[in-house]
């Protein structure tokens, strides 16, 4: 008897932004696997005696657990639970799906994706920005950047980031956001060019910093906290920062 | 009294991919003002008695009434009605959101952003395709390309959308494909490279249609549907379509 897994994205962290969908999925799995940035209170929608089992991958920290994961969602499935697995955003969006997608579907077990609300649209919409423009804004575009090291990833398509006529959506990105700000100043986007940080959206320890690409990049220079958050920048309106 | 107007993003079809928040916003409003492309199920969520307004505007036509929708939010607020706008997709991408919200916030208006499931995310997460990929897909961005006479828009990117490392996703891009794919190409983009189009995405009626950009070119190029439809292409796992 095989059970199955369901992919579910959880959203940006305030449980009322879970799709109707998401809610159904974790009020009827047998086991829920939660990384670190899912929220007590999504954890609760789950069934009572559900296994809520912690997979502990941290933003920022290199993930010697990813096999791990993935034989835990195929070992579930196997004694035929119905295995939810939680993804913070939309799961497809840098939630890592690729890697346990292909181990489950390796296994022969059923599989399911339910996508969500990126953190890259809830920021906007709580910040009052939208992402795209009719005139200005033709582009949208999302990037990850995340390395302690502070070091930009290999391979970012620098001219694609500077274009003034995109907005572009930074995750992880808060530690190499002074070397990607300096690289896309070299590339010839403004130093002027709008920017938000949003960290811990939608839920009550939400902070946005509204500031320029430069100006951003000066504070977070000297920023040692989480690595968590977004940044959003380029052609946003002169009256939304 | 001056009511509020709460933007309310109705995901990309199914009921159940609305957020909880969204629900909830539905079933207080006291005027609903949706587009064509918003379905039954969605309106039967808002409470009984609430005035539903159609505001008509349709995929791929011009919208000489964007100024007649937004003088029609900011008269139901100021009646003192709960006015939900609601938006197919997520509001803040491809949504025209920005006029809408210049009008409201002109006229004093409160008013509230519910961010939701961009089309983006429901079509990759129904074709089981993660928008990103840790080595190969670090990029992910959106355009439209929306024009009836099949001429692209001006102002594209070519180079950023014909780099073979990000994954694209093109809203109502169907009949201006065919001369997409040809510049891409002409940018040295694979014509093998994998390519979905996918329509009316978490409906009954969703279609999924798996090819490589210059296979659908030449289908999309006898094409006199409608213009509604997504269409993703770029970095895809050989294994995804």
């Amino acid at each position: 008897m095989t059970g199955h897994v369901t992919f579910v994205s959880a959203g940006p962290g305030d449980p009322d932004l879970l799709t109707v969908k998401a809610v159904k999925a974790l009020g009827q799995a047998d086991a829920v696997l939660y990384d670190d940035l899912s929220s007590g209170p999504i954890l609760a929608l789950a069934k009572p005696g559900a296994d809520l089992v912690g997979v502990g991958k941290r933003a920022g920290r290199a993930s010697p657990k990813q096999d791990h994961v993935s034989r835990l969602l195929v070992d579930y499935a196997l004694t035929g639970a119905h295995v939810v697995r939680l993804k913070s955003g939309d799961s497809g969006i840098f939630g890592r799906l690729e890697e346990e997608l292909t181990a489950v579907r390796a296994a022969g077990i059923p599989c399911e994706i339910i996508p969500g609300v990126t953190s890259a649209s809830a920021a906007a919409a709580l910040a009052g920005i939208p992402l795209t423009r009719r005139t200005h804004a033709q582009r949208v575009q999302f990037i990850t950047a995340a390395d302690t090291s502070g070091k930009l990833p290999p391979g970012l398509n620098l001219p694609a980031l500077a274009d003034p006529k995109a907005t572009t959506v930074v995750f992880m990105g808060k530690r190499t956001f002074p070397a990607l700000a300096a690289a896309l100043i070299a590339h010839g986007l403004s130093p002027d060019t709008p920017a938000l940080l949003a960290e811990a959206v939608s839920t009550p320890e939400q902070h946005l910093h509204r500031s320029t690409i430069a100006g951003l990049a000066a504070v977070l220079a000297e920023d040692r906290g989480p690595l968590v958050g977004l940044i959003i920048f380029g052609a946003l309106a002169e009256g939304d920062l």
